[in-house]
């Protein structure tokens, strides 16, 4: 990184690209006050600012690496800003100051991605991005029925941007990528033609600038930056997870299932904590040990299937319901998180109340790492689980170490991923046993082996349903999240949404072509179809898993490259094509690894799909072997069980590629 | 309006109320710069500022009356305040300066209302307001379906603050008003508890203060300050303004009213220039002209109507339709507002498109004053007509005195109304020919002698049924607008929201107690119940127009109030009850006058209206004669025909209220 004087002011260039240019004219730092305004409702979060002052500041002292920042000349200093190493390292010289922006040169056909985890939109330019992890939303686009449905129930509609996940890092098709170092509400303007705009709600400690000459070789010094993940643990290659929530039942549905030719790597359940009956439907009762009402003899039944090289998995989340067990513990124990008026502060999660495990304090911490994790669930003989939740910490509690719960909020899915991955490590079994988190923020790529993408609508919908899972697995996978999965099928049903054979069909025939196979009976498992519900839809699940269980060497390849060199498994079309601009904002196919092109059909009654395939490269349709020069836009036959694949004809895999026919 | 230095920096008091208090540490005055962006859609604007800087300006060195403030001691001075008479002159020292802001000192319990014509809340405390003339949107309330389905469609659903008619002016318990002098953008913010915050995309030339003992007196100096309307001409006093557009039918549907024993003033036709069909209906043909085709010997019919003494109105709006004849004359004569290429800007307003005269050309202006609305319709019979629209210059356009459009947006409805009220004065028909309007701005007061509340759904919905004209006329009426009326029924159909029985008598009910009683056929006459479409609504609305006339003694008195001092026919209980505080926040009930309390039925199904009787007075029901002391909240039955209303027992016109029984 460079720092230069130019005749109206200064200029920061990282590898010859300017990146910041400042002329007492056209400032890019800004201090300021404000009083926000944020309110939570069921991790829908109202957030409004009231601005009092947005200070650009015109006049810079330059001392050697460091530049001193204020309104004008001969005026008190409010931000001194120092490059060290590739960061700006950043004081706040004025303590009254709460708001900085930041404004980046930006070029009129630049690109840029990242954001964390984005549902809706993977090219960020042209739109604003609030940064806060919160619910999604439920239909995420307010010209649908049920995101109307869905705010008026509830304000539970939300909108392009609402993530679990979001993370201030962006990467730039000037080959260049940015991270903020702040856990404060930030926000991500890129509406403006001639520059980017960075908001946070506070002094960030530091903006850490990446550069290199190659996508890839970016991608490879993020995911260095923020942490890898270990492989894959070697039983996922044995099938799907097969997600059931129906008791004891569960069992003999997994035998049906796998005598119906299902490859099964593991059997998910829930409600192994047993469940709460509510007006919504079930629930799960969130005291997290086994529940041997509802599982009799699991201990049991798990070494069964361990045995038969089958693994289980359950479930948890940071809560403790008013009524557990635990949360007596936790009580006595004083762990839990605290309202302004010293009580424990509960949280309505529809008609049950619960405590947040404070993870700010290292005994209660430690104390869910070890007792609820280690004790109950790994010693208890399961390989996984979905590590629920994160994104709800209210910002009006009171945190064991004192800190101020708008800077903790975005890091609570962080340090929730830190007490599951301590439990796991703590039993050695860092890279067996995999937990799957839906929150996050920088960070959790260290502590997290696998995202999941969360709760979708049960349906093709542009913004909350099967595509935005290709957007979420492709943004969060330039941030170092290697691998991402989804539930097949989705998981929201509302409002008399619900799920048909063709979505659970193409869904899986996705699911086939990423890290992770899982099934998902959904939030209305009686309403909705399930894969063993439907002869056909069964015979189509097991034809997938078995392509899914024909690829695991090159799956395997592409987890051991993901731990070495930090690639993402699904890939933007751009990573390996960056000579091809028309790759850019491609955000409904993939790369599976460097070779194979997934082009998943994402609306209904589809049987063409047409894509873009990227140009310097011939690819092959793996079903008829047709070959196809790069560089074109092609429209091919996708009917349900042959989803538009190609690979690369310089592929070290063809054997293996050619061999998908005979599956 | 007194500037006094304090220890810490300066206050200004009117009339001994402290509004602004500076200080170092917390300014009341910030500049700062932004880009806004405006786009219009059918008359609804989507509205976007990208702020660049907000500066307090926290060192003020004060010279006499006047202010120089800037943003510290020694810095360059950006603005100048100089107190003359009740008003705070404002100078933008610094050219780049281009947003303006300015907090007054709030009291926890202070109520605010004004705005300009406001429909969803009258009390605008705890909200924000932006200032900007435009469509009120169908629904304006986005947990509505109606609201949903009109954002789906076109962007139309609104919010609480959008209104055609906005004025930066508020009225304040504290008993004291503030005016903003300005067209530009502004926004009145009222949610915090401890200042008011007014922002204006411009320095406003000048902020104007008023303060009196009472509010009576307050709103006679606003009404003075904002220009009186003349009184209501001596016919509207005979009936009903009967809407129909049936064509040449018209005549006879009116003759089986009349038969039926509605009491009739006026015949209103806004087909009289012929309609164009479209796929959304029936429009009107916006050429502004008789139309023989759709109503032959329409002169003569006007004059055997004016002989039975009642009187014709029409309709007409600043726009000229490509495919009209008037449309060539003002293209030739070079009177239409320029696109930024300089052409003529057509808008399209659905399947036609269509010029926009251009007021600020004085040539242009009179031509329409004197050639359409003066020889066209003035000379060819009409008493009157509907001055539609005034909210829609875009803000792309070029105008003919160089004004910025941005600028010019929220002055058009004012510059409209004076093309009409030039044209009446011309033929010596002022306060005798009277036309309405739906759009306003500052300055509307002293041209338009009638506002109308535009076009409300046809239901009982909160923030766009028949509720929100009580709203409308409240707030209107206290910044100098003395004479509102509603369609009655409402106008918008869409979706299926068809008008019923019950609130087509619902209306009446209510219209009987304002200035104006008018019926509208509505957007889609066919699909709605109209006035002669059932036998019952029919004699129940005949029975209101004698409840109308029978008042017009009272009504009269009021109307001439109005043109003495300035205070409108309805008025909010506060305005005669200041020491009972529980009247602040009404806004389901008004006066008509001092002496009457009207409590319209504004749901479905309802048989009894509980209101809140003001303190101060005994009041009598006027269906029953049975007295009810002040200050307490009451349920009074209130079925069809029989709407809640309540004399003071104190009335010098107490022989005609309770001759009200008889009619």
């Amino acid at each position: 990184m460079k720092l230069e004087t130019t005749q109206s002011g200064f200029a920061v260039s990282i590898c010859g690209r300017r990146v910041l240019t400042h002329s007492a004219a056209a400032p890019c730092f800004f201090v300021g006050q404000g009083n926000d305004g944020i309110t939570m409702h069921r991790g829908h979060f109202e957030i409004e600012d009231r601005l009092a002052e947005r200070c650009p500041l015109a006049h810079a002292e330059i001392d050697g690496e460091t530049i001193v920042l204020a309104a004008a000349k001969g005026h008190p200093p409010r931000l001194g800003v120092t490059l060290e190493g590739n960061a700006l390292v950043l004081r706040a010289l004025d303590p009254s100051v709460n708001r900085f922006w930041l404004r980046l040169v930006a070029d009129r056909d630049e690109n840029v991605w990242g954001g964390g985890e984005q549902f809706s939109y993977f090219d960020l330019r042209g739109r604003r991005f609030p940064l806060w992890s919160s619910e999604p939303g439920v239909g995420r686009d307010k010209t649908t029925e049920i995101t109307f449905k869905a705010d008026a129930a509830g304000q539970a509609g939300g909108d392009y941007y609402h993530t679990y996940y979001p993370q201030p890092t962006y990467v730039s098709s000037a080959r260049y990528a940015l991270h903020v170092g702040t856990f404060a509400f930030s926000a991500f303007d890129f509406r403006d033609n001639s520059f980017h705009e960075i908001e946070v709600w506070a002094v960030p400690e530091r903006i850490e600038l990446f550069a290199a000459p190659s996508f890839v070789e970016l991608v490879e010094i993020l995911s260095s930056r923020f942490g890898r993940q270990p492989p894959l643990p070697e039983w996922i290659y044995n099938g799907a997870i097969i997600g059931l929530k129906d008791g004891a039942n569960s069992f003999n549905r997994l035998t049906k299932i796998r005598e119906e030719g299902v490859k099964v790597a593991g059997l998910w359940c829930e409600d192994w904590v047993g469940i709460r009956p509510t007006a919504f439907g079930a629930r799960l009762f969130w005291d997290w040990q086994a529940n041997e009402m509802r599982y009799p003899g699991l201990r049991q039944h798990i070494a069964e299937l361990n045995s038969e090289g089958i693994h289980f998995l359950g479930y948890v989340n940071p809560y403790l319901c008013e009524d557990g067990v635990l949360f007596k513990e936790a009580e006595a124990a004083d762990y839990f998180v605290k309202d302004a008026s010293g009580r424990i502060a509960l949280i309505d999660f529809g008609e049950f109340l619960c405590g947040i495990v404070d993870f700010t304090n290292p005994d209660a911490a430690a104390w869910f790492s070890e007792e609820i994790i280690g004790a109950r669930m790994l010693d208890y003989g399961l390989s996984g689980w979905m590590a629920d939740f994160g994104e709800y910490l209210p910002v009006d509690v009171r945190l064991a170490n004192g800190t101020d719960a708008r800077l903790a909020h975005n890091h609570w899915p962080t340090l929730w991923a830190e007490v599951n991955a301590k439990a796991v490590a703590s039993r050695g079994r860092t890279g067996e046993a995999v937990f799957f988190m839906r929150a996050g923020f920088t960070g959790i790529q260290k502590s997290c082996p696998l995202l999941w993408a969360g709760d979708q609508s049960v349906d093709f919908s542009r913004h909350d349903g099967l595509v935005t899972v290709i957007c979420a697995a492709l943004s969060s996978g330039l941030l170092g999240n290697s691998f991402h999965h989804s539930d097949i099928g989705g998981y929201t049903s509302l409002f008399g949404n619900v799920r048909t054979p063709e979505l659970l069909m193409r869904w899986a025939e996705m699911a086939a072509f990423t890290p992770v196979m899982r099934s998902h009976e959904g939030n209305r498992p009686h309403d909705n179809l399930q894969i063993d519900g439907d002869p056909a839809v069964l015979s189509h699940f097991a034809r997938m898993t078995a392509i899914y269980v024909h690829l695991a060497p090159y799956l395997r390849s592409l987890s051991l490259e993901a731990t070495r060199r930090g690639l993402p498994v699904q890939r933007p079309l751009f990573l390996h094509h960056e000579e091809d601009r028309r790759t850019y904002g491609v955000q409904d196919c993939y790369l599976y690894g460097r070779d194979v092109l997934v082009a998943p059909v994402w609306q209904a009654s589809q049987d063409e799909r047409k894509l873009y395939l990227p140009a310097g490269a011939d690819w092959i349709h793996v079903w008829t072997g047709q070959s196809f020069a790069g560089g074109q836009e092609i429209s091919i036959e996708a009917p349900l069980g042959r989803p538009a694949v190609f690979y690369r004809a310089d592929t070290e895999f063809e054997t293996l590629f050619v061999g998908l026919r005979g599956v």
